[in-house]
Parts: C-alpha cells; structure tokens; sequence
C-alpha cells in the first residue's frame, strides 16, 4: 500500500487520458472526478478506473473525444447523446442543462444516452446542490446484459445494481447527499469476501437454485444478488431501469442511460429559509445519540466529507497492485512512470 | 370476520362523512379511496380509516369541508394549503394539478401542506399512469411530533415512516406501482407481532439502549423502529423529510405534507414506444424462475391489483371488532347501521 497526494496523481490522469486521444478539457474534468471519487473514499469510482477507461478507449468502445448532443429540447427537459464518449464528463454536461433548465423553469428532466461509465453519481448532484438546486440522478437499462441483480422473488440474473443520488442543501451540515446502489452489496465487494474467504452477511445473495445462502462461492456458482430492502430495494431499481431505458431507449451494450430531475429550491422557498428549516431538522439528526457499534449518526453524504477532509492531508492510500496497473496503463499510451 | 362488499360498505362510508359535515364531492372521493385500498389488500388505509377521520372531525383536529388553495403557481409548480381538510381530496386535487402542469410543461411539482391522512399513496400515481404522466410522491415532515423511526447509526424517536411512491405506466403489464415505507416496519405490524407473541424478524427494532432486538416489548420499551435496508432507506427518508419541511414548512400537528414529481411521457418519447419498451422489459422481469419460497415474481403493484380482482368477487374481509368500530362511529354522527 502506497500514498499518493492529489496534486502528484491528478497531472499524471490528465497526461494519460490526453494520451490516449482525450481533449484537455474533458481529461481534466475525468481525472478531477476520478480524485474527488477516490478523496472522499470511494476507491471503486476513483483513480483506478484509469485502466478500465483507456482499455475502453484502446478497444474501440469508448470514442474519447465524443461530446453529447442535444437531440430533444424544450424549456423543462432535454435528451443529450453522449457518442459513446465519457460519461463522467456527458452526465456533468447534462448536470449543467438541468441545472439551468430547473433556474429558469422551477423544474426540469434530463436524460443521456449513448455513454460510457459515469463516476461517482454523487457528484453530479453536489453540482446541483452548489446552485441551490435539489437534483436527482438515476441510472438504468442494462438489463440486456444482463446484470447480476434478481427481481425480488426471482432467481435470475437482470438487472444491474441501479443507483440513485439525490442531493439537497443542508444550511451550515454542508450538502445532503444520498449516493446508493438498489442492490444489497457490489460485486466488488464479493471479491473482497471472496479473496478473504469469509462468510457473507445474510440478504446479499441467492445460490443458482434461488435459495438465501451467505457462501460467496454460490454467487459465482451461477447465484444472485439480491436488491437492497426487499421488494422495497427492488421497487427503486424498476423505477430507474423504466426511466432509463423504456424513457430514453437503449443504452451502450456494456452501460447504462441516465435520468436527472431537479428542482428550482427558490421557486418554493426563499432559499435561506430552507437552509434554516433544513438546519433545524439535521440537528436532530445529529442530535440523536448512537446505537450499538456506532460512533455518531451521520448525515447522508457526510462519510464522504469527512474522508476527503483527511485524505487531502493524509493522502490517498492506494494497493501496490493497483499502481501497477496505473503505470501499465500509461506505458499503454506511451507515458513512463514511476509511481 | 364478515365479508362486505364495495356497494354496501362505500354508500355507508359516503353517509358517514356527510353527516360529519363533508360535501357530498368530498364524502364520495373519500370513500372510494377507502374502499379502494381495501379492495387492493391494504387494510391498514382502507374503510377502517373512517373511525380515525370522523374522530378528527369531531376533536376539530379536521376541517371536513376545507378545500386546497393554491398559495404559490407556476408554470411548472404550485404549493396547496389545505387547510386541515381530508389529505385523500387535498392530495388527489394537488396530483391532477401535477398531471396538467407536466402536460402543458413536460415536467411539474406540486406541494401539499396543511392536511390530513392521505390514505394509500399508489393511489395518486395511478392517476398520472392513467394519463402516460410518472409520477413520484413522498411524504414527510413530523419530525417534531416525534415519529418512531430513528435515523441509522442511532437510537432516537426521530421520523415517520415517510413513505414514498412511483407510478409508470407497464403497457400490457398495467400500472408500475411502487409503494413503500422507508422504515423496516409499520407500528401497526408490531401491534399484530405483539397480539401473537411472535418473535420479530431481525433488523426492524432497536431496543431502548439502540441495541438490536427481535423482541417486540423493547419497541413498546421505549425503542425505536429501523429504516428499511440501512442507511439507503435512511437516506431516502432525509430526502422525503427535507422535500415536505424544508421546502413546504411545516405540516399539521399531526400530519405530513407531500411532494409530488410529474413526467410527462410523451415530452421524451411516444407513448407507444414507452409502453413497447416497458413491455419488453417486464417479460424478461415475469419470465424470472422463483426464488426459494416464492410462486412467482411480481411487477411492482401487481400484488395489489390481484387483491382487487379477488375482492371484487369474493368480498372485502373485515375483522368483527373493525365492524363494530365502524357501526359506533355511524352512531356517533346519527346513524343506526347494522353491520
């Protein structure tokens, strides 16, 4: 395990992406997505990705210097194509249209297609949170893939682990910001199991015969993973694949489409005295004195803050396998470096 | 248990709210939502609610002929007072307003305050489905009452169980209803563990010290009721309370305010193609194999339109004390009712 500072990795990211075909604009606001994903915790988003997203590139899949189209518009809504380009970079963009749609509106709804894998969500809608607008983002459409997630009472692999952000301000607690998948854990996270030959928590997982079981190995046997809170979970990940594939049509063969709403906060309520209300209620939260095998309740979105708060100090702890294939990858696209 | 049937129970329950002082208009959107609800299995929000209304129409707590205002419109949202009326009209009258909005705009919110109990939420969304319009409703704002549902990581009496629902249309498939809590449990399901002695599934109930619990007296111990699926539900619960508090102020005493989200289909795509898509989608989610314990998978409200196909035929069963409640409640505004 290394350390890595954000201003040594982030120039490297940048010269990577734009090695491989990527203007500058678009390798910067990648290579800041992939850091802030991997400051605030959330090493499965952050640096990482690197390989994946120049493999893409070299495959042919992703076109990195794609950048969405507007093809519908009216004054509430918009459906960008992404060209098979960035996600990260065409769901910012599409952040940005909802944004100004929502300003000007007091509502609207963006959809993207056609893009490749999109970051950490959570982001997009802290952009929406900094102009006073509460967003939600949902990602769906995969299921021709198919993905590992059973419909609640199936046992079939369909759909993927759907997520949803949602975002809203929070006075002086800083941004609310809810970040979840509608599946019960991340494939990731059974390899971590996997690797360390543990037991899984009960509700993660089906064996190939539809039955609960907490061995990892009956995932890979053919299993499934389960969507979080039962039919509830479930319920969620429907609404998303509906919104983001019946909606706004197929996605790439390997991704998904996305679906943003956002909501003008002044056009309901002078915006300071929401920030007051929310303050209010988020003391409460905090307020609450903590259950059994915790430190303190949090506020949604508050993990994150805090990790980035000690990363940008302590810096970003990475495996050496992971550096590895960091520099494998930039030998990829020319680029010799020692990390 | 007797058995009653929609044509004798719903003129009762119309008489019923017009002798508690209700317009007729009123009295009959009341009843049919009631009896709605229990056609579609949930009891809990169907004619039995007649007892607990006419109660608050006769505390004063509910203004039976209070219609919405609209306080605060635009293009794209309105704010409705309802002025301590029936939340069933108040929120039925605040959906259609949503539905208009988003036909004439594309997209629309509209806010609820100042009402009383809404019944069941998949109600409203199956108006918008009705016109190609998605729809999204959430509830919440009694954190000051205190609600039983304390927020993850914590043991605090802080929220209700802010209930959100979605609607979209299925094609062939009917209505997408979601319709969920974002607790674990209702306090009512606790009341029948408690009748029966029976151990509560893990994961609904911190006891008073914040200590998981299957046994039900640590609820009424002074312990707290769980967000459904961790801190996901919890975080879906923050949104929903923020949505109905911070943006709309405050509700009733004893009540929430509700947030509704409308989409017109038709802005993004042809509702024939919409309906296609969806179709397509949900056969591959029916044609899953069942999982252990299971007959089939069910679409998202299909569990609820199979009750209503049942009752329709068989009858709507209602327990005897139910019965008897509902004839005292008739006696009280004047009407003698054998059940």
């Amino acid at each position: 395990m290394k350390t890595v500072y954000p201003h040594e990795i982030r120039p490297l990211l940048v010269d990577i992406f734009q090695a491989a075909g990527t203007p500058s604009d678009i390798a910067q606001c990648v290579a800041d997505s992939l850091v802030d994903a991997s400051l605030k915790g959330v090493d499965s988003h952050g640096i990482m990705r690197v390989t994946k997203y120049v493999n893409e590139i070299l495959s042919g899949y992703m076109k990195p210097a794609a950048r969405p189209v507007i093809v519908k518009e009216t004054p509430s809504i918009a459906i960008l194509q992404g060209g098979a380009g960035f996600g990260i970079y065409a769901l910012g963009q599409a952040m940005q249209i909802a944004i100004r749609k929502a300003k000007a509106n007091g509502t609207a709804a963006v959809g993207v297609t056609e893009v490749t894998h999109t970051g950490r969500l959570g982001q997009f809608v802290e952009k929406a949170v900094e102009d006073n607008v509460i967003a939600f983002v949902m990602g769906g459409g995969a299921y021709r893939i198919p993905g590992w997630v059973t419909p609640y009472g199936g046992a079939k692999r369909l759909m993927a682990p759907n997520p949803w952000a949602i975002g809203l301000p929070g006075g002086s607690f800083g941004p609310v910001v809810v970040d979840i998948s509608t599946s019960a854990t991340a494939e990731g996270k059974l390899q971590v199991y996997r690797a360390k030959h543990e037991q899984l928590p009960p509700g993660w997982i089906l064996d190939k015969n539809g039955k609960p079981s907490t061995n990892v190995e009956d995932f890979y046997n053919g299993g499934f993973i389960l969507p979080f809170g039962g039919h509830k979970g479930y319920g969620l990940s429907v609404v998303a694949e509906m919104l983001c594939d019946a909606l706004l049509g197929m996605p790439l063969p390997k991704d998904m489409n996305w679906f943003i709403f956002a909501i003008d906060i002044a056009v309901f309520r002078a915006v300071q005295e929401f920030q007051q209300a929310a303050e209010a209620f988020l003391s409460e939260v905090k307020a609450s004195p903590p259950a059994e095998g915790f430190q303190e309740v949090m506020i949604p979105g508050e993990v994150e803050r805090h990790s980035a708060q000690n990363r940008e100090i302590t810096g970003i702890p990475i495996p050496d396998e992971t550096l590895q294939k960091i520099q494998e990858t930039a030998r990829q696209v020319g680029i010799d470096v020692k990390l």
